[in-house]
């Protein structure tokens, strides 16, 4: 009981197309499905003891909404922004403006795709940044994120 | 009576994150509520004799939709289009289909803030700018706005 | 009868600012409603013994959404990103995820307007692109695209 | 006879290298070679009863002087004009010197390829644009011309 | 007697070639001269109880000399650069050396013009910029400073 | 007597550091001074049957309040901008102010030299552009503007 | 007679598109026909004691091929590269070669138009640039021509 | 003893300046030392069951001499390239040519640092990126670098 | 005789102005003449067994003629583009399009001459570059023809 | 006496809003001001036995003035141009046209200010730049300037 | 010997090339040797009451090896980094870290020299610069230097 | 005896990670060692009367200080630069003030690799430069400086 009050809760984001993970371009992002992820998350976070929401969409503004409620609800914030990476002043602002530590993750490593792909508008409202290692990614990004908030 | 049919009816348009104004980066944004911002322009309406209506939104397809429709609903429009201002093209385009006169208004001066915020997508767009006063930058967008339409 | 179940099914996608089609800047993008459009296509798809659908939408998710819900439900897809052809790279990857052939279409050629516009996110994931035709283009982009499907 | 006066003439230019298709960069451009796609043109002008004449010429000399030469000779121009494209400014203003419209055609999607061929000097001075279709791309815009021109 | 010795004093400067305003192409900065925009500045200010003065000049160096003096003799300065907007740093360094608010005002909206003309050298130095509503910017820059010095 | 009345009058500018013309650089600039030029002009004139007043500073504005005084008492301005030619939008909307013709003149090729010396913000704004003949460039200027008076 | 062996003997070169003078957009171009520029030089030229020759082409190469035997059969050569002032390194190079003094001439002031016409790859080969005076940009350029090389 | 033989050996490489941490700007970098860094890595790799050897350098061959040997006797680096990271292809072209997967790390968020930094040349050479975590950056790497290994 | 059948055909051409070798710029380009450049690879070739062919042109269209007939005919290209190598897309495509081994050489180093002349369309396009050697540069080349297509 | 006749005459400039100093940003400019600057300087010239003139102007015109009449009044200049150092050619071309050593200070660290303060229009002029020691900066370029003229 | 305790030490940093002083293209360093600069300097150091040490070496590792170890052993750092003024990221890292007083000095005017030699990665983490004075750069940084640590 | 006095001695400098050509990513490198290169090289150099040193290093540093060296001890080099190309100005200094004639040579084509390897920083400094060859290219630079210092 007393355990569950002091649980991180951690906010898990994933930005446009994720859904379609494990058919979309597997080359780049893998086979492995975004349900898939979100259950080894679920486990690790068991292990962790913190507890984790999660939340996909295509919508810009539903990330900045949600990103704009998570302060008192969660502690701290993973998001994979995908293609909002490139585009979004929206987001980096609402990160900002929650003023909750923000881990940003990517699949891929975004570095060896296209030169449009390399700049990231929301790595300097991050508090860091994980790319490359595919599912891991978002598990070594929950790690880091319990550590910045114990 | 007769009055009422000439009052010109102005929307003002909220964008991405100010819903939180008021504890999101102080520094930056002042500690005023965006109801509080609200109240004040209603009461200067009353003596400006004007109508306005409000909407906040993080969704910048609500911003277009609401512009789409204010043809013949509204005289004019004030928009603070926050993040937008530097990533939105569908804005602009919504403006000058709109062919209605839009202030842009911002509560900071964007050019003491970081290089990216320098350049807006819709100020080419409207028919003025009016940036660095806090909340007294939507009243003097308003006054603005009806020495125009009258 | 046997035909309609080979009958090619085609997902038409218009961006934002396209309903205000008739009345928005009709210099630039003419005076035809974007109902007589779809309806125009309607009979051309008769005529080449195909199915389209439309969506209109201010809404980026939206389009991502539809985009990733494509597969298996359609054959292909024609879009007029409209502003979004410069600031998505959502749409962009929807379309890389689809998997599904998909041909980028406008009514003006954007190579005529502001240098801003002269980019676009969309084309290197489209199949063919077709600009400046008003609406024809879209007719043009329906035989392209059957064109290729076959 | 009467018919024959009211038949519209296009002038078909094609850019350099194009005299090798059919062996040239086959993965790029495909294996079908240019007599196979006039063929296929004047089929198609027999169908839409217009009068197509043909050039291919790696000298942009001989594109600008027949260009020059094409007022009051024929209705419209469809040019692909390959390498061209990215270099020729005297291409350009031949054709907003010849005042007829024409159409930019080019077998596959310059924005799928190396940077450089992104940017179109010609795009601007035509009426619209079709590529990314292999030799489709040329009876599209032998179709949008004449409905063009009508 | 007691109000006049809190009256704020204002210092107007404006920038070259404004002192032909009424006949310098029109079609941008309209018809109303220079002398009329100061009677009304004048006029406003007796209604806001506050006193302003004024210079023109087209020397750069007057303005820098008259800001170096501005400090202890007015108590906010409202500013119109005119072209020196996109080319003196020594004004940029004035108003910051003399610490008293100033507002950057412009009669058009110079987003609208020459890309150019759409960057500022001053708009960082100053606490906020308001542009495009002819002579009315000059209205609205006195009471956003009056606001700010209150 | 009543040709006089109708003789045209050009102001001659030249920019700053002009005056020392035959000692300065005269590897780039020749040996020739200001004096001698302005003599061989005003034999010139009397040749051409016109009238020229000269005026040589170091100051921008100067030249600016010239150039805003010379409507209706010049008929053409011919104006070497030295230095300023690469850095003075003041005077680019001097002369786009005062509605007269003016000749753009330089003594040297701008184009042989440094590449900040390419680019002329005064060009844009004259009727026309002669450069690269030494004192020569003001005499051409002085017989192309009476031309274009004419 | 004696005189004859004295007289310079000029090359005036019209780049691409020339040959349409008269009836290629008249409202950049004026109305005057390439073949009326050069009875007027012709006239010119008499009065100067001068020969001039008059080559008209769009292609590049034989403008190089008459540059590059011009060396002893001509004093000075005047060139009008139109186009090809923006792409043409070959004709830089043949001016450099050559080393007769060349005068480049453009009828409109190419500063006035599309950005990418105010870069010429020429200006830095030649003596001098004339440009902005329609046909006269020409005869200026003679006269400038005959100073230099006597 | 089989157990050794399986241990996975990975090698971890400090950038140039590295060697001071603790005392190099704390603000940026944090008040832990070097060797406590390498002490809780070894810790961890006891945990993890793998061997960790270290390398601290300030020189930028070392760094390629040691990558370069590293094939065979490790499975996988850990760098820190820290002031390599702008300017180092040298390291870069090390990476790809041992072809073992390498894990970039930094302990700072180089996108909250100047823009020069936001830059890496390592990045696209690297499996995977992890940043912003302080010492912490370098257990994620670990734990990473093993998850790809095995 | 046998050995005929198997000599190696080389095509050498040579870009525009150098026709004019040994007295173009001979700073830069020396004082040896084309002809005797030609002597010396024609003495090479029977040195090393093969076959040369050369070809001087200004016209960028004969160059592009010419390496589009070689295939079959020649068994690799020599090519000095002079002006072109800066310009010149379609000799770039040519060259992709006849699928032989082209080498690029250059008498100058073009890497010590004026900035735009540091970047070669053509090199991404050849296998291998030769510059700075003056005639030597064509020899080397021969040399390195000769060695890839055996 | 006849010491006088050898005492080397220097020129001290100090650029716009340096008359400010002492007051102005003293966090970057300090709290010395200019008269304090200028008696340094005088004081070190009598132990250096030259002798030292001083101008402070906000003017850029009255620099160059002063620059142009300096040949053969004085040996030498420095300067500290202040905002000029970023926007004036003119005071470039003056110090190049004087053919006196001059040398460039700063009080300040350009380097670590504003990226726009980085460039310096004037240094490739001067002799020599000394920045960064505040008021140490004038008498270190005093001492550098005399052993140049000496 | 009080006195030796007081004495400030300094350590002068010769970055690569500079051993080659003396022969190394004496048109830009001058025939001074190395251990000239040198001689000069500790005699300097003698009459200033300092220690001076002296480092040259082609390895940017070493210098930072110098710099990482110079806090508590120096009181000051005089650089001139020669070549790696523009490459080395870790000399400026280094220089921050060791939170000494450092003075960056040139023999040469760097902003006289080619355009990739004008901006230095080291200026920004130096205290300030001095250039253009040859070994009297050296003596003047000394004399700096001592001023700001006094 | 006489002959080996006379015999030039060649310095080959083969620059980072060029030790392990053979296993270097072969695609781009080929698979023949650096030991096989330096064989064929000794082999030519008998043939070719002349003596050829070797040195391969990771460091920058190394290779300053070999080239420094070698006035005197060398009559020409030969250098692959490897990833120093894109990064050393150390290394063109060095060349430079050795005042030998250099080569640079490369395997592979850097134009047809990623952009950032198209430009050298080496190549101003070199009397030529060959690339694209393989080993061969190091045959072909062995020749060429042979010939040039004949």
């Amino acid at each position: 009981m007393v355990k569950k009050i002091i649980m991180k809760r951690i906010l898990v984001i994933h930005g446009p197309n994720l859904n379609l993970l494990g058919t979309r371009e597997p080359g780049i992002y893998g086979t492995v499905t975004l349900s898939k992820i979100n259950s080894a998350l679920k486990k690790l976070s068991k292990t962790l003891r913190c507890h984790t929401s999660f939340l996909q969409t295509n919508h810009e503004g539903e990330i900045v909404d949600a990103i704009g409620k998570s302060k008192g609800k969660y502690d701290g914030i993973i998001i994979n922004p995908a293609a909002f990476t490139h585009t979004s002043v929206a987001i980096r602002d609402a990160i900002l403006a929650a003023g909750l530590p923000a881990i940003e993750v990517h699949l891929s490593n975004i570095h060896s795709r296209e030169e449009f792909r390399h700049k990231s508008l929301i790595s300097a409202a991050a508090q860091g940044v994980i790319m490359g290692f595919g599912p891991k990614s978002y598990e070594l990004g929950l790690m880091a994120l319990l550590d910045i908030i114990a």
